[in-house]
């Protein structure tokens, strides 16, 4: 990817090493926005297209809310019951017609394929918000940029890093796609933590090997000692055929205080992509971690606002004159202190 | 209709030939914000109520989008399943209520009369988005609109044209309206091609006899070599019976390439109010005409934004000053080129 | 409450006299850009979470109308169904998350305490805009400034009020929290009129009593002909066990123009949560009072509007500065004449 100006953002497989680094230097530019040290009106008058046919609050908010701290407006919709595409409209059609509302397009959609389809007839650059099991490359980004950002705490680059995803990846499309580009940096670890029915697809693990990476594969806590990161997730109960089996796995890779003191080094950042089930029968991450300096969940969804604020940035060709139209901030705030 | 300004907007017959063509002067010069080649802040701090009381994506996000173009915020609502209205709430109270938030209202509601019966209780000018199959004048204003345009790039004015339409003409709103307000031109020629069953109502022939209109009725499309428009309907299955009376018609006056060269001349236009079903068993506009050059019915939902900024423009009363309040685009855009 | 900068506004009980006179101060100063003789672009570049987990179409939009008027943006989430929540996250990661994208949240939602519960969670001041059955706060600080307003209108204070509270007195979460915030001001009789089984909780019938304020209970209209304020409230149907018990209650308080002639001195203000339920036979405050000059219910959720403003510029820090980001006004309005 040469230059992100007027382009679509449908994959993480669009990406290099440069585009990466290129969004995530953009992204550091649009903190003091976000800790509101500052604003920008660089975007007041553009429109967000905010599509979420298939419902996600955090998501949407998210898109929402990072095109707002440049200055534009979000025209939105939720959920899909009512809309033209029920009553058997082409999403090429639908794509024309609603390209024609806005400046940009966040969408999701349940469907495999479709945020790309829908690209296809629209006539303004759209980002994939997420296309079912498919393509939700924000997620990958933020995951990323927040990797980039702890380890730059300890003065460490990406490069070396001992990463151990763990839970469902099987179903889980946050770690393949996260797995996916971070293969684009060198010299990675993957420890891949697992219930044996619920591993890593073989073409994602193709996909580290074949890029030199190291892989090993447990369906146990063992080993992960060394691991810079931890990135748990979700076992994604709706995912599974019937209740009973997703039952089997409730708990079986549950990490908390004591679990993390007695298989992590002190230093291991835990991860989570969200939301995490926090009933007591099911915790896949427990709560006594919440106040743990290395729990980086929370600073995963606040940096998701400024890689989607940086995307925005750069497919709009902004990225480069955001400084040009700063303004003060002149209500409180706190946000700088989080 | 002497002045827009204050007034309601709640039917196509309010409007005489002269109230349509300051709709359409206004619209043309909303094209340049619309295609991004500057934008507007007349608008700024004014409120838009987007109440969609019964849903329909496309006409909501092209109302508030229209508000947003001219600089405007837009407070939405969508569904009415918890809204006050559903606990006995009158339409006389919910408008007082409402009203009280905004600087104008757009609605749609399912129930015939009930926008007119809103506007009433109404403190701000309230434009009608669609009252159930009674009156949705800004869709007619649009495909007028679009009409005009399509005719003035052939050097021709509205007067002494030939509109085919065809389709579903006896529950299809937007005919009537459209057929209501093309009635106040001179020399118009309608050919009404629909099932025997689905024809146009006497009262809207009524109108387009009585102003002096040539009128031809016809169950096929014989005869329409020389129409100047065909405007193709959906066949509005929801309002049939039963789904095998709907089936029964299903294909009966499709369009496609083929049909579209054997019947009409090369200069026809041809127009549809979307969404469209683009099923392969079901289409009433084949997909295989997406790329003529005379297929408007993508211009029609752009032209829609235009006539909505028109007419929160005159009703807000800043249609002769929208100029004042410009500023550059800054953002990436190839909107000027759709 | 010394100050409110920063604050979560979650309960009346956080209020002392002087706290809400400074509201109504702040609110007074709001009426110009509510009334559109100017505006303010104090809170440009600020956003609002409008977190509705359970929909109301009427506060929900005035909290947003309410930031709108002050130049800020507004994200907005409606129902539960699809989010996180219903997947077993906690209130916690909710807000912890959702605080990330905005400055100020406002926010209602089915359960008692959860407001609460979320403000501890969130990194920003959030507002409770009603919490199930337990507290709606700037409900009652609206009725209370429509009272002094009312008063104001008549040269007296809220001291030495006489108000009828008529109704649902059990189950109407408005009465209680509008009783306790009276009870900080002096000299107060209030009258409760309301089925036997519907009567004041008598937690706040002590709040009543032991600051002093005079109180009768009653289960009819006599009586009431010195209430200087006639607070109606509706029978809230789905409090009930079953139709048939509330099918019981329907009519018996319901108050119209020959009741209120009868019943009350000419000053007495009417005044209502809404909505109210206008069938015919389910009245409990008729259409034939409509005109009346002491029907102050419209003014009530004009006043939300206002008093919302308030707590938006006081939480923010703002209520000193407002006036220094005043612009014009450039449209169309009527609502300096409402």
């Amino acid at each position: 990817m040469n230059s992100f100006t007027g382009q679509h953002i449908l994959s993480v497989n669009q990406f290099d090493r440069e585009a990466v680094e290129k969004v995530f230097s953009v992204a550091d530019n649009m903190t003091p926005y976000a800790a509101r040290h500052k604003r920008t009106t660089v975007l007041e008058g553009a429109i967000l297209g905010n599509l979420f046919f298939e419902p996600s609050t955090r998501t949407r908010v998210s898109f929402g809310t990072a095109f707002n701290l440049l200055g534009g407006e979000v025209r939105e919709t939720t959920g899909m019951s009512n809309s033209a595409l029920a009553k058997g409209e082409s999403l090429y059609d639908t794509a024309r017609v609603l390209s024609g509302y806005s400046d940009v397009i966040a969408m999701r959609h349940p469907d495999i394929g479709s945020v790309a389809e829908f690209a296809q007839g629209s006539r303004v650059p759209v980002i994939n918000g997420g296309d079912g099991a498919n393509e939700h490359p924000t997620q990958a980004l933020l995951d990323l940029y927040t990797i980039a950002k702890e380890r730059q705490s300890f003065g460490q680059p990406i490069d070396g890093l001992h990463i151990a995803m763990i839970g469902d990846l099987k179903f889980g499309r946050t770690v393949h796609s996260l797995a996916t580009m971070l293969s684009l940096f060198s010299n990675i670890k993957f420890t891949l933590v697992s219930p044996k029915d619920l591993g890593m697809p073989s073409k994602v693990c193709d996909v580290i090997t074949s890029a030199g990476h190291e892989l090993v594969i447990s369906d146990n806590f063992e080993g992960l000692s060394e691991a810079d990161i931890c990135y748990q997730t979700r076992i994604q109960e709706e995912r599974f055929e019937s209740q009973e089996m997703a039952n089997q796995y409730r708990g079986k890779f549950r990490l908390n205080q004591k679990i993390y003191t007695q298989h992590f080094k002190s230093q291991t950042v835990i991860m989570h992509p969200l939301p995490r089930d926090s009933r007591a029968e099911a915790n896949e991450l427990d709560n006594d971690l919440n106040i743990h300096p290395n729990l980086a969940i929370f600073r995963q969804t606040d940096n998701g606002v400024l890689v989607r604020m940086a995307l925005f940035a750069l497919i709009l060709g902004v990225a480069h004159k955001v400084q040009d139209f700063d303004r003060a901030v002149h209500w409180y705030t706190n946000k700088h202190q989080n």
